[in-house]
């Protein structure tokens, strides 16, 4: 490949000088003439059966314009995610969760909506509802939904042959692990603003990672067609997965239709936490068989998620989670298991990671559990079963290329105190101990083979050779915009300067589906590059005929094409020049997922191809009086296939390993009879930037087949191991291991005294 | 071809309701905030030196936010048109007609833009300037330039050998023609509304036939990239050729630049007539050679054609007139010369027709007078020489498809009173005179070859089988965008109410190319035919599956895919599964006009080769003492390849024929050293629907090669013989031919003295 002119080369986030002006709108930036303040109505319980809801005495309230109920819903009242529809916009008979909503207002003032709200009468009847999913498997547990199993899903992924693999093991350990519930904490709550044109198009500014889905649930609950609805999104402050989905767009446009008044919604910071969908909590019981050799010969695994009243994407996240939990290892033979339970918990949902996390967490305690049954070092007993190219994971995944996880765990290990840490002072003071901790993990890219994982985009060149693109997939922070413009721009030989991204907006960006499952940069990024194929020739065909070169000897570079010295036309005339001679100066491109190879007759068969791989080593101070756990350092290497722009990727992984860091020590949602009790951020607390350890983060470029410049995304793939590089390191400070998320002084505390006993 | 379900059928325009109920938003209807006023300074006399412009008064006036001039202006100064670049968007120098714009004033109120207006100080210093353009061609007449002659081009069209076709020629005819300044008079004055985004985006809503082409005259005129410029078409008041170029959308954008404010300017009535383009007064001098059986054997024409100071579309549409003023006959000799000329006169381009009304008028009157020279009918003497397919014009033109004109002729006289002529009443009365006469023509359609003449278009299907199209091609009033909208649904087999057009906006749509030229129907349906054949192979390869049937079996219909009566889908179902297989559902499409034939070495080379061929018969009343025409009845039977919109296309011919009969007896702007003299719509009369006489109108469907469904565009092949089937009819009723256009009473009265003598 010719070497690279835009792309690996550190550029400014397209949005970042509107961002920190203050110039970037947000859905509550937004104000159009006459604007109503909308606002939700959301149950006081979790688990109640609706007798009666009268509206009355709230639509009397001065300054209310609307107040609607179920029965207000001209089409379907339903959420649809991921072709599921059991959760209703606005509940009529029973409240399942506590993020149900009853009923919607819109008025001319906050303070009218929300005397509104509490003019709204429920008669509730409350019902013994079912919060912990062990107890809601049990036998004669109430069930969440009168005709259906608290389990929701059982997944199965099975390879070779279990009992054998164990059979042929030397050593067996068995463990059980717990992650907890976590919160997105985006920093911008879930808004939208909605207006009914006078051509009877409904407009939705909605901060969204799925336009085109919006579009498409507004469209159904309002009954009409999907191309009377156009959703557009503004900047969005952050979203993590958790704003994939339904939240407020569907009702801002229910209160527009009906009002036939622009009406915005944007939830506080409690009804966000409170409504919206969390990351999954897990139980996993994993049992390993190995040789004493350190070898893995099988592995069985049982994951149950609670995945709260309705269905969402609970059962994708675990079985993500499912074929994911073996990590990245060679196993020979495999049952796993992963149930999607029920319960009258918060929903639980897609969160960056999407049940990987989880797994990961589970797995490399496991990993570092084996290490020490069979006597070996932590990095070796992962270095002896690592997949690589070609291998196949239990989930049937076949490794398109494995090298980078080998080259990450080094890099990570050479990198980070890893290989001093037994001439480095493991107890500095009396109360302290250090300790080291290493994980590997890898993240999917893409939805899985036979999913829908698709994406339009347009490209346009004009004559003066500066460029319009026009993507429908959404960026809510993660910089997808800049890369797939440094993709644009690096294929038609432009600057960075020379493109224009026109942002989402269903009237005039194509469908890119959701911005989630680290898809964007190689989903749209293959489809960039289809559109700008056609560009491509149209200006080397153009420029061939003008400098009587073949096309072979030119090449589109720094806004000009050359030959050799003499022959250099600028990319202004060139595209004049094209253009005079009726060639196209445009193309939409399209991608979709390709899974060029033969499914396995064994496994689960939407599993993912592509990995991102990556290795991390932590170094703790643990203070065995207190229990508090300092991280000194993080040490993350990861495998990008190619950077497209060096800071993004930095401030992704940086950001992840954050979160992950979040995960590891500090988070949880704590809720009882599904009422969570830390429903503000000054009670549900996230590392802040004075809470982060110094980081080292490192990106392993080998490029992956088939991506566009063999790029794939990084967004979610650090986030996955700090937990467990965290505990294993905690583990190595204070020789015991703790199992159940997050690391809490308490558990530190505890374990030390069970160690000690 | 199978039976086609949306074309052919009747529908209302889309925009229908939303023009009947002011819904629809003009330029002149938008408001931003804080939006100033803009108004252009135009100069009070034709030609005349600049010596001094003082804006200081002008600027002290209250409420005056800006006031530019030539010096402000940060990029090029200049209108681009074609290429040419000669008119000046400030005068600095000199003025060279009524038109040019001195200076650019930005004002909160009308009345303090007015007041600025009035206080700029100009010293003109009076130069001599040219006003005929016989005149301007004489040695020693004062020049425009001073460095341009005031012939701008002299274009030859040779064919054959003329001097030898004459000497082959029985007889020989030789007549002089003139025609007249015409005014568009479009019901919405040029206007546009221009602001400059936080993002740096100068944004103008423009009334214009071609966004694509103002935005790349706005971005010159700013001095910034074309990406950093978006062009909107708001609804249109229609155009008719004279908003295919810059108006005041430049002037607008500058002064939005120059303030950070919105700026909009409308012209009043009077500044509209005064400054934008006409209608080419043309001279024809025309010598026809023919056998005694009436049989072409030669022509020559000299057309002189007065183009005012400026370029701009004059040479093209001198080209145009040359290419198309032999008519639809077979001429194997022929020497045809344009000359464009310079004048201060008000400055000529584009309109309705573009110089075939011009070279349709005297080459129907020379055809008349030809046939009474040999003693032949008026249809005969045409019909032994109309050009038939495969066959060249003198232009150099290849006729693909002939067979329409002779379809038309015979229908418009079969329809016509035309066979009942002679038993009608040809003195109803003493001063009563009543005649017939028959035209025929053609209009070319598309630019020619060898020019720019692409579009592409945006066609997107929702997974519920509803559509968006995107098109930049703007609809000003021809009915363009619900014509684009049947050929989508068509081909996507659904009804009509599932295409939602999105209009143009540089930002989303991709360049069409300007409205003009009867270009739409064909260059942007071919587009959307490409765009849908992707979809339509989605749509089919899944059917087939889900039905397992050949795709052969299988036709979109009615919304529906049906291969028989037991498998049936709605596509609905059908687009959903087609997205679920990650199959695209949208697709761009490209065409640029095809001449696969071999270019003639004769003739003129950028010569169209796809013509709507027609036919007319006018019956007239003349009142020979008061000179006075009464238009009858008026049959026009036109070749539309194929109808896509009934009602549509009998709006177009209706339409332009009526502005055929203003140029036929009533319209005529009258200009004394340069300055029109009825500059208002009381002064300058077109007819009004009270003046319009019985319409007959036919369309003759005979599919062109190559076109969309064989449609070719309509909207302007009914202007051009209108005024010769009535000058011809007056001929008929008074024995003597007036060959000047408009056909005054005055005209009239002197012909019928010249007769009597």
């Amino acid at each position: 490949m010719k070497p690279l002119q835009v792309i690996g080369r550190p550029a400014p986030r397209l949005d970042a000088a509107a961002i920190v002006t203050g110039a970037a709108r947000y859905v509550d930036d937004l104000d159009f003439p006459g604007m109503l303040v909308g606002a939700l109505l959301y149950p006081p319980l979790a688990c109640a059966r609706i007798l009666r809801i009268d509206t009355s005495r709230a639509r009397a309230v001065p300054g209310v314009v609307a107040v609607l109920t179920a029965g207000d819903v001209p089409g379907a009242n339903s959420y649809l995610y991921s072709g599921q529809d059991d959760q209703p916009l606005l509940a009529s008979a029973a409240v399942r969760y506590q993020g149900d909503v009853v009923a919607a207002v819109a008025a001319e003032s906050l303070a009218a909506a929300r005397l509104a709200l509490d003019a709204i009468a429920v008669d509730y009847e409350p019902v013994e509802g079912v919060f912990d999913p062990i107890a809601a498997m049990a036998p004669g547990a109430p069930t969440v939904w009168p005709d259906r199993s608290n389990v929701h899903e059982r997944l199965v992924i099975e390879r070779g042959n279990p009992a054998a693999g164990f059979a042929e093991a030397d050593v067996i350990i068995e463990n059980e692990f717990s992650t907890q519930r976590i919160e997105h904490a985006f920093l911008e709550p879930e808004g939208a603003a909605a207006l009914l044109g006078a051509d009877g198009v409904i407009t939705v500014h909605s901060s969204t990672q799925a336009p085109h889905s919006d579009r498409l649930q507004i469209a159904r609950a309002l009954g009409v067609v999907e191309h009377r609805v156009r959703v557009i999104t503004p900047h969005i402050g952050g979203a993590f997965g958790g704003k994939q989905e339904g939240h407020v767009q569907i009702h801002a446009a229910l209160l527009a239709n009906a009002t036939g008044r622009p009406v915005r919604i944007v939830r506080s910071r409690e009804e966000s936490i409170r409504a919206h969908v969390k990351r999954h909590p897990v139980r996993i019981r994993y049992k390993t068989g190995a040789t004493r050799e350190g070898l893995l010969t099988a592995i069985e695994v049982e994951a149950i998620g609670d995945t709260g009243p309705y269905i969402n994407a609970g059962a994708e996240v675990m079985s993500v989670l499912a074929a994911t939990v073996s990590g990245p290892y060679a196993v020979p033979h495999a049952r796993i298991e992963a149930l999607t339970v029920f319960t009258n918990n918060p929903i639980a949902g897609a969160m960056r990671g999407f049940g990987i996390p989880q797994a990961t967490f589970a797995c490399e305690l496991q990993m570092d559990l084996l290490a020490k049954a069979v006597g070996l070092d932590p990095l070796e007993v992962r270095m002896r079963n690592f997949i690589d190219t070609g291998m196949h994971l239990p989930s049937g995944a076949r490794v398109r290329e494995g090298r980078p996880l080998r080259v990450c765990l080094n890099e990570a290990v050479d990198r980070s105190g890893w290989r001093r840490r037994n001439e480095s002072e493991r107890r500095p003071a009396a109360h302290l101990r250090r300790g080291w901790g290493v994980a590997a993990g890898l993240k999917t890219v893409g939805m899985g083979r036979d999913i829908l994982d698709s994406a339009g985009i347009d490209v346009e060149m004009a004559p003066d050779g500066t460029v319009i693109v026009r993507t429908g997939a959404t960026d809510m922070g993660q910089g997808a915009h800049t890369a797939i413009a440094q993709m644009v721009a690096e294929e038609l030989g432009v600057m960075l300067d020379s493109i224009r991204v026109i942002t989402p907006d269903t009237d005039h960006t194509l469908d890119a589906g959701p911005s989630c499952a680290s898809r964007v940069t190689y989903v749209s990024g293959n489809a960039a590059r289809a559109a700008t194929a056609v560009i491509r020739e149209s200006l080397l065909t153009t420029a061939a005929i003008l400098v009587n070169r073949p096309i072979g000897d030119l090449s589109l570079r720094g806004g000009y094409v050359d030959a050799d010295e003499e022959h250099v036309l600028s990319l202004a005339e060139l595209a004049a020049a094209a253009q005079a001679a009726n060639r196209p100066l445009h193309s939409d491109g399209f991608y979709a997922m390709e899974y060029p190879g033969e499914r396995p007759d064994f496994g689960y068969p939407h599993a993912s191809e592509v990995f991102s791989f990556g290795a991390q080593v932590a170094q703790v101070l643990v203070d065995v009086e207190t229990g508090h756990v300092t991280v000194e350092a993080l040490t993350a290497v990861h495998d990008a296939g190619r950077v497209i722009n060096p800071d993004g990727a930095v401030g992704q992984l940086e950001g992840g390993a954050a979160m992950g860091l979040g995960q590891a020590l500090i988070e949880e949602l704590h809720a009882a009879e599904g009422i969570i009790r830390n429903d503000t951020l000054e009670s549900y607390l996230i590392p802040t930037a004075a809470d982060l350890p110094p980081m080292d983060v490192g990106i392993v470029e080998i490029p992956e087949p088939l991506a566009p410049f063999g790029a794939k995304g990084i967004g979610e793939t650090s986030l996955a191991p700090v937990s467990a590089a965290v505990a294993n390191a905690v583990a190595d400070a204070i020789g015991a291991t703790i199992k159940d998320l997050p690391i809490t002084p308490e558990r530190v505390l505890a374990a030390i005294r069970v160690g000690r006993q």
